[in-house]
């Protein structure tokens, strides 16, 4: 198993701190969210699409239409992009220049492939439901064969990334740092709301307890 | 003033019912945001960056390092594009194959060019600024020559573009409605946390409105 997942593309030239390369850090950032943008080229124009993702060991699968524009291009081994961002706070300090973000990124490089075995695809599907509403599969109605034809699933490989991370305080320079300017972090995440059921919902169909525990999940 | 923002490029070929090319919609979006994916292509790759973002009038600008790699290639007039994504709720309908997200989403096409004038410069900076944290920056110390020379800002026309929007419950198979699962939406937004002070502030500043205020705020 390939552990260190630098390259030079990948490689952060700006803050290389804030760098790392190593597939425990890459996945634990690819594992706390379910959205991602994928980048594509068509015609020497770059697209960038927003889209749910799973991940399952080394690979990360997305979905869509089998009519999506989007999946009938990447399906032809294009390169790709796929960028996962979770903003955890504003940082504000003492001058305009030094105010930054905290956030956990990674940026992983490579082909999609198109995943044609059934139970493969299905699994797949599994991994990116479970990614996104842990236990909710077990609950619904499981896709048809017609479905499952209409549905195209993608595998991108996690082997060519990087992870981005900012933590901590604003760091000022020495002479700031005696303004009389509150200076901090205003820590930022995706929370869920109450949930709002269906209004065709019969009276008797109680809240499961996958959407109930999905309120303290700090994922996204 | 352009108000229908469509290209070929642009135009949402699946769902198309969710798709929007208003000026009013795509500026409404990109208003309740400030950060977005910048995707651009070097030597035929794709790559996908995270970045923020300040809106004015009919023009993006972002900001970043003048030794930042992707803003060198950026100020190049090359092809990009950005997307703006807000997730706003998780939809759970009774099938696997009918889970959905609610979102609003703008895709813009178009080159960047660089911002050398330095009144509009410092102008663009602000915008990015009160995008993020509105009225922050009255009361940071200002960019000096060498920080404003060490920053670069890159403008990006807001001519060609497209919204994507899903809203409402989720939209099952009529022989679906009877099964005995629970359906509905989970909302979802960017919340802050209270604000966690620098370890190096002075106990006699306080806290100032704009950070007070902004616990109320739902951008991102």
């Amino acid at each position: 198993m390939k552990t260190h997942l630098a390259s030079v593309r990948t490689t952060v030239k700006r803050r290389p701190k804030r760098g790392a390369y190593d597939r425990e850090t890459i996945n634990a950032i690819l594992d706390d969210a379910f959205l991602c943008h994928v980048g594509f080229v068509i015609d020497s124009q770059p697209f960038v699409i927003p889209t749910s993702y799973g991940r399952d060991g080394e690979t990360l699968f997305i979905h869509g239409s089998a009519a999506s524009r989007m999946l009938k291009n990447l399906a032809n081994s294009i390169d790709v992009c796929v960028t996962v961002t979770i903003l955890d706070g504003l940082v504000l300090a003492r001058s305009a220049f030094h105010h930054s973000m905290n956030y956990r990124s990674v940026v992983i490089l490579g082909r999609a492939s198109l995943v044609t075995d059934p139970k493969e695809k299905e699994k797949a599907l599994l991994t990116i439901s479970e990614q996104i509403v842990p236990g909710r599969w077990a609950e619904v109605r499981p896709p048809t064969t017609k479905e499952l034809k209409a549905t195209s699933v993608l595998r991108i490989p996690i082997n060519e990334a990087s992870a981005k991370v900012r933590t901590g305080p604003p760091v000022d320079d020495d002479e700031d740092y005696s303004l009389d300017v509150w200076a901090g972090v205003i820590p930022i995440r995706l929370m869920c709301s109450p949930p709002v059921a269906d209004e065709r919902l019969p009276p008797t169909v109680e809240l499961p307890d996958h959407v109930i525990e999905y309120q303290l999940d700090q994922k996204a």
